[in-house]
């Protein structure tokens, strides 16, 4: 009865209702989630209280989607933040957390391992589940956050507090993350340079609901999409999009949105608004199965190149992945710059490990290129015709500029990459050929991402066959 | 003692002293010229006279560079005008001008040949001359001219009297064309797209002397030169190059000056503005021998596209390498539509006749290519996602647009151009290899041209060296 009541939107179409339906928690799972979230909150409350610790630990919360009740049934997160007095030392909280989630995980029966964002955090791996175990300093107010995830206690609080006066909404941001999720632009690490799942909430709380949002989205453009459309929001010109935090109007929720990224999104709702159908396709694709005879067709028909890389000093997992994404794109405009076509460049986050992919119009440049010399009113014309008359060059006067067409230095892709990468000191890395690529990601789930990413597909766009 | 005395200009130095002198046609040459010339206008006189014609030729002038004493030692006209009566037709005015040439080429002993700029004229083959017989109007004034020619007479009235008041000018006229010879940019012919020899001496006489003109030169842009800066030559704005017509100030005499031309002009007197000594240089600049085995490896290294055509029914020389031009600038950027990189294009002016030549980086494309599709925000976007999706191909956001990643029409160079000028049905098209070329093209200065051109070699440049 949940699903039809209370929403502020026109009734869903029937495909949608089943679609949301599907991502709908059951309450039996809901439970067991809670019931294991409210163990490992015990056993941490143990932990600091043998310690001796609770004149430092504030609290210890569960936040996250599972407290807002957001969450998509395969993508759930158990997020347990451990809130310290702001006057211990950043250096003290992660030393008195990894304490408190050891003597936990021995409480528990866990394992331990340690993950790193912008700041480290320890995961409890229980036999079924994993449970985030988050440092963080307990703040007056979000003005006051001193690490990036202080503010999270307070977005939990707004978005339950609005969800509590429109439940039906809780529906709605599902489906919306599924489908960001689909299009493959959920979560603002900076290699997806897409939108959080708080972003997510923002949005369908603002418009009431994911179809009038949808609408909105049709009718965006990047860079002109100010929420709300005030002077705060104006201070941050020159985003391709602002959303006030509403716990910290200082601050634009969307700041790691890309232009791309929202481009592709104004695209689907644009899509959407022309068949309204299309909505229910893309949140439940045809799947495209992994087929293997098919991946190394494309492998060996296109012109791809693979460039994986290991950190030299056991980097955090964020911190490499987004330096990574910044070689990429550097490696992009290196590659356009030599003279490649480059089609499509991107940083593929596999299990073994993230994998740049590039795919180009040819594996060989040709040998010579054309060089554009100083314009013919420049006093550094003689010097030029010198340069490249001597080298027995091609000289021409064209648009308003001296051209010489001289030899290339680097031909092959992979030549160029090499150059470019060895600047890049703090990272091994491997140009991958197809063979070699093909045995080092064994996986079927690996296998599968290269495998479609190496035919240009992404599942919902199979919609349009 | 002609060369340093009356001269507004400061001395030359020594070395373009002595290409000056070395362009100065000996007294004797000069006085054989005009016996010759004088012989043909007699035969050209009595022919009018036996033919009963002299009510409507109303003279016989010596016109062209000879008439005005301005003429290249290699590369002298003798341009002997019949001029008629404006009331004769232009059919009969070719027709009467035909026979006079007959009958005069019979009491000469002189073969006969026809040819055609934008009108046909006559040529008399005396055993070591060529000397043309061109019909024109005899109009009161140069705005009331019928036919192009019609102005010439006015033209030479005027440079005469210009340089009677400053002899000394002739001998900077001589340099100024052999400069835009050698640079490739005399004549205003469309393939040419230069300066006039009557454009060369305008800007002589008006600047005074050839040292004051390469200064105006090289403070030159194109579109904001307008000589002189008056209303009337405004009304020509969006021309590179503006200079009014003395004898006729509606019209522009730099009219067929393209921005290239200009634009090389320019580059080159900026050099000589920077190293005075490249100006001798460049007017007698190092000659490069036809070397056939570097012309066999400059054609079997690099990327060529050769065309040549054959009009189908005789159209006037004039008229085929203007339209040969233009559909050498069309194949250009329909090549670079396609995606190549062309390097350089041009119509060669060969004996055997033009020769349209492309350089490009590479013979074959890849087998695909980026294909750009409607913005996102376009209705269009559905129907481009569905056929490329079908067909398929990748399809992304790029920018605002989507693309997609297409199988190429056509990956060879001479496959494009043969689909573009299958359109041209006034033309036979032969695209030539390597070795056809050099089968079709036998005389040594068009082996040396295409030697020249394949080496993207121009002498004037080996003054670089």
């Amino acid at each position: 009865m949940r699903l039809s009541s209370g929403s502020s939107e026109a009734l869903f179409p029937h495909c949608l209702e089943q679609v949301a339906s599907r991502l709908e928690p059951s309450e039996e799972y809901l439970r067991t989630l809670e019931l294991r979230a409210g163990e490992v909150i015990a056993a941490l409350e143990k932990a600091v209280e043998q310690l001796g610790l609770s004149h430092v630990v504030k609290a210890l919360e569960l936040q996250g989607s599972l407290a807002r009740d957001t969450w998509l049934p395969d993508d759930v997160d158990i997020d347990i933040f451990v809130l310290f007095d702001s006057r211990v030392s950043a250096e003290e909280l992660r030393e008195l957390t990894k304490r408190i989630s050891e003597r936990a995980a021995q409480e528990l029966g866990a394992g331990l391992e340690t993950r790193y964002a912008s700041h480290p955090y320890y995961v409890l791996k229980l036999r079924d589940l994993e449970v985030e175990v988050v440092p963080a300093y307990r703040v007056p107010s979000p003005a006051q956050a001193v690490t990036p995830v202080d503010r999270t206690p307070f977005h939990t609080n707004y978005v339950r507090e609005e969800l509590s006066k429109n439940p039906a909404l809780k529906r709605d941001i599902r489906v919306f993350k599924k489908l960001l999720k689909n299009l493959r632009i959920y979560g603002a690490e900076t290699w997806v340079g897409g939108f959080s799942g708080y972003l997510a909430e923002l949005l369908v709380i603002r418009y009431g609901g994911l179809q009038r949002l949808l609408r909105e989205i049709a009718s965006w453009k990047p860079g002109r999409v100010f929420i709300p459309p005030t002077e705060e929001a104006l201070r941050f010109k020159g985003a391709p999009l602002v959303v006030l935090d509403p716990v910290d109007n200082r601050r634009n929720a969307a700041a790691a949105v890309t232009r791309d990224a929202l481009l592709k999104l104004i695209a689907a709702a644009r899509l959407v608004a022309q068949r309204e159908d299309l909505l229910c396709c893309f949140l439940e694709p045809p799947r495209a199965d992994l087929d293997e005879s098919a991946l190394r067709e494309a492998l060996a028909a296109k012109q791809f190149l693979f460039v994986k890389a290991e950190s030299r000093e056991g980097m955090p997992t964020d911190a490499f992945k987004g330096r990574l994404s910044r070689v990429q794109r550097k490696l992009k405009s290196k590659l356009e710059e030599e003279g490649f076509l480059v089609y499509r460049a991107k940083l593929l986050d596999l299990k073994a490990g993230p994998l740049i992919a590039v795919e180009l119009d040819q594996e060989d440049l040709p040998p010579r290129k054309k060089h554009i010399g100083p314009p013919v009113w420049s006093a550094n014309a003689l010097s030029f015709l010198e340069k490249w008359v001597r080298a027995r060059s091609p000289v021409f006067v064209e648009g308003e500029r001296w051209v010489a067409v001289v030899p290339r230095k680097h031909r092959r892709a992979s030549e160029v990459a090499a150059a470019l990468l060895r600047a890049y000191k703090d990272f091994e890395w491997h140009t991958l050929d197809a063979e070699s690529l093909l045995q080092h990601y064994t996986r079927p789930e690996d296998r599968r991402e290269i495998y479609l990413w190496a035919l240009g597909l992404e599942e919902w766009m199979l919609c349009f066959q």
